[in-house]
């Protein structure tokens, strides 16, 4: 059997079996003594006395997940690290220090290295991030990792105060950040060779190339008494499965209320919804509260904060999309798995 | 210019200077603000009020480090997180967390990334460490990521007790723990396609396969007073060399000295200090400390600790290995780079 065969989940599955932790984890299942937030979120979270610590890592492969022929060596260097920085968001909490690893050719330019070290520098400043070290190591394809650690508050005696996707209960409202599909919309310009000539092209591709987490929303989603959150990566629909799966709830969203830009609509007027649903790589924040909270949230945010749907009883833990008129639209395909073929 | 032009230290010196920082630190260089040690050592370090977080990362790449036709995923999974476990042992620190990234072929086989977590596991248990999850991703090679932290004791409003590069001083004993050259020696060995039928070629695989960090006795050497220490990982000669720049001494070896076990002698007589001196991957730990201070670690480690030279002035910063006359024997090559070509 190939990994293929069974693609990213199914093998994280069987991997996280290895180790006796069921993945998904089941709703309600504990943490193992040391870790106060588990695998299966967007960071695991270990305590201290003075604080919580998050941690997230994530991987960029040339012709993977970018195409080295079609975007800037530093963007490459900036994404990699915002991608990291949008799961300490999904958290709630504060990005610290971030550690990378680069596989490079022998053949890889000295210029390429250092422009994608100024993107990464651009993301570390801009999101106070220490950039402490790494390794360097010689490979027949490009790659590029980062682990990210991060603080998040803890209350005197208390858990610490973070974003998980267990915590949906029915009731809630679901809600995002920003705008979404932008970035998918940017990719599809990208491998189509556009220009870039006006202002909305532009501002797809950057919404690709030049993600802008949402850390100071997750933290304020923190301080308005917020408790379940995720980010957008692989696609709104797929990523608000994990909560669903997580917290044991249906989700059900209104599609005439997803957040969608003018540029968005105006370039793929067609597919803006459909890119918004399953597109991915949006680094939004999808935010889960009582309408109360929420309301809070919104009045008080750094950032647009929009509510798309509810948390809603079903048969079996989903996401529903419904039109205008209440009736559930199809989705061919919910997001992207990276292993499947 | 192509990164195989500069190498890998070539190629870190000009990304250190992106961020301001010089590469490798000039001796006597304060940390950034936030950090406790800084780049160019084996691991960097962070503070906080209840104790000093100790951070590093270390890539295998199939094809370049390891060769999966001549070792079991099993052994390359240990290995992956053992060769982490060896950076936080030279910071005298305890590992505690780690996050691991596999780049997988959409070919791999599952059974194979079952049999590499299966080592992960041992290596995770053997050494304490908590699995904190991480990202698999695809790619056109296998490779493995480990990034792991680690915790250090911090006295009450005190530096954080760690062993650094950069605390060598003149009359200082070098030491070694364990034996020298055994896992360049089972390297040449897999290479060489022996059927290991006996027990003495077994141990040099087992110690190229399945290395044994020295947790225990980096934290001994800590306890004992000692303050300078790193991993042997590129070799002695050029492990030292990093020593010997970043406490601007010079250091001489006697190669008579060196801890070589009876199976390198047995196996490779005519080349087992040479092995010793340069093959690298040892990870065993080399220790600087005055001589009552190694006297006293010898006393109280947990495992063998062998002086194998001193800290001396030499005109400029350096490692000479000297013969039992005194003579300087000439190296042609101190240790490997990942890089060049």
């Amino acid at each position: 059997m190939r990994v293929s065969d069974i693609g990213e989940f199914g093998l994280i599955e069987l991997l996280s079996r290895e180790f006796g932790l069921p993945y998904p984890p089941q709703p309600g299942a504990r943490p193992r003594p040391g870790l106060l937030v588990d695998l299966g979120d967007d960071a695991v979270v270990t305590a201290r006395r003075d604080g919580a610590l998050v941690w997230t890592t994530d991987t960029m492969v040339a012709g993977v997940h970018f195409l080295p022929e079609r975007t800037s060596w530093e963007s490459v260097g900036w994404k990699a690290l915002a991608v990291n920085v949008s799961d300490i968001a999904a958290m709630g909490a504060t990005p610290h220090l971030a550690l990378v690893t680069l596989c490079l050719p022998a053949d890889h330019l000295v210029d390429d290295a250092l422009a994608l070290y100024r993107g990464l520098r651009q993301a570390a400043e801009a999101y106070g991030v220490m950039l402490g070290g790494g390794d360097i190591v010689r490979a027949p394809v490009f790659a590029i990792t980062v682990a990210l650690s991060g603080w998040a508050d803890v209350p005197a005696l208390g858990q610490p105060r973070v974003l998980t996707r267990s915590a949906a209960r029915l009731g809630d409202v679901v809600a995002v950040t920003g705008n979404l599909g932008d970035s998918a919309a940017g990719l599809q310009l990208l491998l189509d060779g556009d220009a870039f000539t006006d202002e909305a092209h532009r501002l797809l591709r950057d919404a690709h190339e030049r993600p802008q987490p949402a850390v100071e929303c997750g933290k304020a989603a923190v301080r308005a008494g917020v408790h379940c959150g995720i980010d957008i990566s692989d696609g709104l629909v797929q990523d608000l499965g994990h909560i669903a799966r997580a917290s044991n709830v249906g989700i059900r969203i209104d599609a005439a209320r997803l957040p969608l830009s003018d540029a968005l609509v105006s370039i793929y007027p067609g597919r803006a919804a459909g890119l918004a649903l399953t597109g991915g790589e949006d680094y939004q924040l999808a935010l889960v509260a009582p309408p109360p909270v929420m309301e809070a949230l919104i009045a008080a945010a750094p950032c647009r904060v929009t509510v798309i749907g509810e948390v809603v009883h079903y048969e079996e833990p989903r996401v529903a999309v419904v039109d205008e008129t209440g009736r559930e639209i199809p989705l061919s395909r919910g997001g992207w798995d990276h292993l499947s073929t």
